[in-house]
């Protein structure tokens, strides 16, 4: 990449901003001592969250009605890397991108991982697609993909998410990312219970093909494509295949996949239960998968998500619960860099919050039937402003205090519409 | 009771109608064979359906903004049941009543069970109620009962649900079902995991005393009364508490206890193929757990949720296949007699559309992805109007050919408002 | 057009199938006969349906995940005429297009209109389309059109608008229907109440453009593409700008573009109520914006709301009382000639049995608040088969008494292919 | 009242809590000025509101499934003012109280208007229920009230709110709210347009009797208790009427009485644009009408509402914008006084939060169309922890620091319990 946003750069927007930081962090200091709360311990508790970045949300995302590109983009997925390893530097806080094949053209994979590689990034769970036809593609999915009546379909459907594996493999990944469309529009045009049989006899297949060390990710939505009826639509489909398929397969919780009302936090909590929890999908929605930034709507429902996984990592019971993060936004009207950094952010927020539950009290007033305290105690957390924490972290990690501001100002995007046209 | 719906009245409602009926039927019946389809056939597969009633829909229901009373309504358990048994001799479809205890006090229940046997009635699934406080209660069901975090609550709830049994057992019944409101209205007051470990404890304990040949409903619900959080919420963790029981728990489906969206007829298929579907709570919305009559706001989604279950009914794949029916409703503005007379026959219709589906033809259409002909043999079943079927086999077993007009005309409604004051 | 279904073929089909609708007609004429409804005047009320077809709706539609084209599609308006003649042909119910600029290129208006001329065709609402950027276009309606907060781009989308009144007065059109996605998708991007000024603003200068006999339409939706604030989001928005601007000024009700839950027929009556009611969008949707096949979903709602407009047209006080049919959908799975086929006859259906009700008895029942006869003069109108009305409707206009299967048979699809490619 | 929070009391615990409080308030200063902002500017802004309490929510609520009462609820209107003023005391924003009509029994109001004002309390709003019937009523509101179809009926329910108003004037009161549960269970049981014809006469009726220098609220709501089908079921309906009226008439907001994903801010906008928005009813909601405490569920919602009222108030071109709020929520399982301090003090974090917005700097982001520095702005106020200021008002005006804390441990309640058993 030609422009880059310097390390030196990123040290002369610290340097002014120091100061300011360590006020704010003085007093933020002593109001958690007045809470009883160490500093340090949280610091270095909230110090290494990291969340991944899609390669699809560093262009412009769209809706049915149409996509607006924007000046600056990346055209491949070469500048895709650089966008990333950008916000990276300024955020310390995305050091892995999630490839979507064939969106992604990987081309020499060995090439692509040691350009990463030297970028400062690596790559997290890999993605198939077959709910899209690809150009040259042999069977089409518009009836369905690993679910399909035709078994030639599925076969192709699974032949791909092996060979994306393939592909993971190469480029240092571990794990499979599956969401399919599969499902129909009208009444009476899927046979219900023997679409989902062939799901999982196709996913057995993909199962079967994970490589030591992989975990594969079944992600749930209850719309859209389809209007009528989805395969995997709900935490309980998904379970029931996760739990058939074998202790790698795990559900992923996108924020946005679930109907109005649906209380998402208690559903992470039953996949934790379960030891089903794989991961997220991290966005925000007002009315369907709308696909906002993390946060944007309602951000007490993603502190009170990160509330459960805190509960979950504090709880001495639950084992080997590594919940995987990625951001998982379209990109429709913000400059994704711009969107990314604030997403980032927002996540990174509500998780700092969750480590300033004070979580026996909690359970306490849980165990008594208290819920006005426990409330109080949510929300004593929720409204703590943890700018000071947040920046602290970054900074301390070789970020940007303020990364949003110095991206406006390095004239990142404006020196990329000259190089990318 | 003293004044009565009599056979008599009945036989001669049915003469007057009886020609009229006949032309209906011939005329049917050509237009069956011209499909292909044999009549007596059809007739002999409806004639079986029965439905059951339960004690709390013959009184006025209401709303968190009041109740309004009517006159004529029955004051006891005993009047319930003789208007259960004039609404049975009107469609002779609804043989059996479900009891709510202690919303109905049994009193004696043998004494209780020989009434209902000279009625021609008999006792379907018992319905325990640990969602409210009653008079003279020892530990208060405020913060749950099944899940509550004192072990004392949890005791009384299940002690009360295993004297339900044990009442059950009296008289005849052969299920208990169990609907319970635990959960939470604010976040941070109720810990999920705990709640749901708590839930199961519970219901194994009432599990363990269910006597042969008995079987546990489990009715989940998304929310209300907990308006936050509910520990049975969907099917899912009504599944998940099903499967970690046994064979004879199964999971119930009331119709209108899902969020908004929610594609019920694949939620039943769900839990057809997992061998868990038990029965049905029978009811319409608009909006939530509005308890309308049945096939009220949506008939079409009526007769899908009856497709799945012929569907399943003729896959000899699935075994011990037999789903409980109930009818449970909100009576709040209209007369319970006449709108368990209309929600009697909305699912009735449903029920026969559903055996007019062409099944083979609509398993090739699905074969081969032709949703314009699966939808079309769903359409022409339920274009279909059955009304001479409806009538036909109400009349051949016993019942009133018009029985909502009968029973205007009968005059019962006015003589229980001067026998009931 | 090169392959046609010949009336000839009609002809044969229909003769074919003749003496089978005879029959149906005579048992539906008697079962009129006693209820005391005459059948030649409902034939002669429902001869006159009507409903147009969107130019859009003639090639495979998609959804932001992907559109799966389909053989035989049409690639330019005057094949999509051409398809439009071919159903026409079959229903005689769909004698009118609605084109959408600039997806549809005009070219020469004066030979078009005569190309559909001399295919029975003409030319129903003129759409604009400002929610996309167009190759070429000067300004961006990224960030809105018609309100735009840079008065150059609300000019532009002004002078789009008036352009399409230009090229429709050209084709004979009468009206302009404006459907725009002006909104944002996060909390403060949006000056709510100046973005509606601006609308109004723009508004009034199309309005000013309107030729003598024309009508505009505004379409309002919740959301999708904004998913956080929409301009015109319900038709309580509609309704405040159609009132501002005039009496020409007309809501139009697509029946998809509402929250879950909203009774879409009492929105329809308190439109018509405000003398504001322009027309329909007519479709079916389980989740969103679905678009959906009419009535697929719950024919009931579409049966319901053709209630509450035959309530309207038999009501003396509501003059002037035509609002405009368009079936807009999105043909995802099906061909689109068939689903236009099946979406018309399901619209005829409703239409026929609002016509059966029983209107003065279902008045009287209102009156004395009796819910339970209202219901049951409603349910009767919708639970009668209308087969033959609609096949006597379609034969007695020159259509196909069976046009789905017709068109099946006439291997037209499979012509267009050949010539298509 | 017999037991009381004496002034000493609070003096004793605001002595204790003070230092903290300002070494808070002197971080809070720094904070501020650092951002631009003038930190006695704004106490002077936050320091005047209020909001008022409904003598309904001082005792417990309920759903339909059951009402759990506590011990020492105030058992009559007079006990209830005692609650209220201890809220008051401790709160010094809740000096006012809303009564309904006839759930209070106001006996002789010039005494009750006494105790009131020896308390320091006055009477807000009243409110008027014609949704349920009382004991001797003479007609049932069963079929509904203001749009009943009976002229009696609707007289009866007219003159109820006339004697509403009788009231208020004796109270004090300046405002009448009327909310009303008009509407149907069923298809076909209400003629929709003849409804709205009868609640604009009957409204008619009421507007001519209000008082000089009084306001009609009316509250839309979109179902429950009516399952189908409500008359004033949204803002445009409301709207509709309050325009027909006149300019005393004006729409009360509900925060929960809207469709799942209703953008509530954006109603409001719509509102205060029509100059027709009158007040709230402060909840937050997780499904439909939940009656949950303020900010319990989506505290930046409760913002973004709260957000519209600055940048009205701070807007010229709105005249006469004083909007009344009423604190309306159900105490099913809180304390009612906990529950009031906790809703009234997240409503006043919204409104401070609010107060803290960069307008100018926002509206520059809305006009150059920046979405990611618009959002930046409203998540800076909103990420505040606004604690200090909070606590610094309460003090000054004579409150509690802490009075959550200081309720509890004052044993109020005990002593409640002994006193009113």
């Amino acid at each position: 990449m030609s422009f880059e946003i310097s390390e030196e750069l990123i040290e002369r927007h610290n340097r002014r901003l120091k100061p300011a930081l360590d006020r704010g962090w003085a007093g933020f200091e002593r109001e958690l001592k007045r809470r009883g709360t160490n500093p340090q311990r949280l610091f270095l508790a909230a110090r290494p969250f990291v969340v991944a970045v899609p390669s699809w949300g560093l262009a412009a995302g769209g809706t049915r009605f149409g996509r607006f590109p924007f000046p600056g983009e990346p055209r491949h997925l070469y500048e895709k890397l650089d966008d990333a390893a950008t916000l990276h530097r300024l955020t310390r806080q995305n050091p892995t991108v999630s490839l979507h094949i064939p969106w992604d053209q990987t081309g020499n994979p060995a090439a692509l991982r040691a350009y990463a590689r030297q970028l400062g990034l690596s790559f997290d769970a890999m993605n198939s697609n077959t709910f899209q036809d690809q150009p040259g593609q042999k069977l089409s999915y518009k009836f369905g993909s690993l679910c399909h009546t035709d078994p030639a379909v599925r076969g192709q459907a699974v032949a791909h998410n092996l060979e994306v594996i393939e592909i993971g493999k190469k480029l240092g990944s571990r794990a499979l990312s599956i969401w399919i469309g599969d499902g129909g529009n009208y009444p009476g045009q899927v046979h219900f219970r023997r679409a989902f049989d062939r799901y999982l006899e196709s996913l057995e297949q993909i199962y079967a093909g994970l490589p030591r060390g992989w975990r594969l990710y079944l992600e749930h939505k209850p719309y859209e494509p389809a209007f009528y009826f989805t395969v995997n639509a709900d935490w309980g489909a998904s379970y029931l295949a996760a739990s058939a398929l074998g202790p790698k397969a795990l559900c992923l919780v996108d924020l946005g996949h679930h109907l109005p009302g649906t209380n998402v936090e208690a559903v992470v909590a039953r996949l934790i239960r379960q030891k089903k929890l794989g991961g997220f999908h991290f966005n925000d929605a007002q009315y369907g998968d709308d696909d906002l930034s993390a946060g944007s709507i309602n951000p007490y429902r993603l502190f009170l998500v990160m509330n459960e996984l805190q509960d979950a990592a504090q709880d001495p019971a639950v084992k080997n619960f590594h919940p995987a993060f990625l951001l998982d936004q379209s990109m429709n009207l913000k400059d994704p860099i711009e969107d990314l950094i604030q997403s980032t952010e927002a996540l990174f927020r509500a998780f700092s919050k969750a480590l300033l539950v004070n979580r026996p009290a909690l359970h306490r007033c849980q165990e008594k039937n208290d819920p006005v305290m426990a409330e109080q105690i949510l929300k004593q957390a929720f409204e703590t402003d943890v700018t000071p924490l947040v920046q602290r972290v970054r900074f301390s990690n070789g970020g940007a205090i303020d990364p949003l501001a110095l991206f406006r100002q390095s004239g990142y995007r404006p020196a990329k519409i000259k190089e990318r046209g």
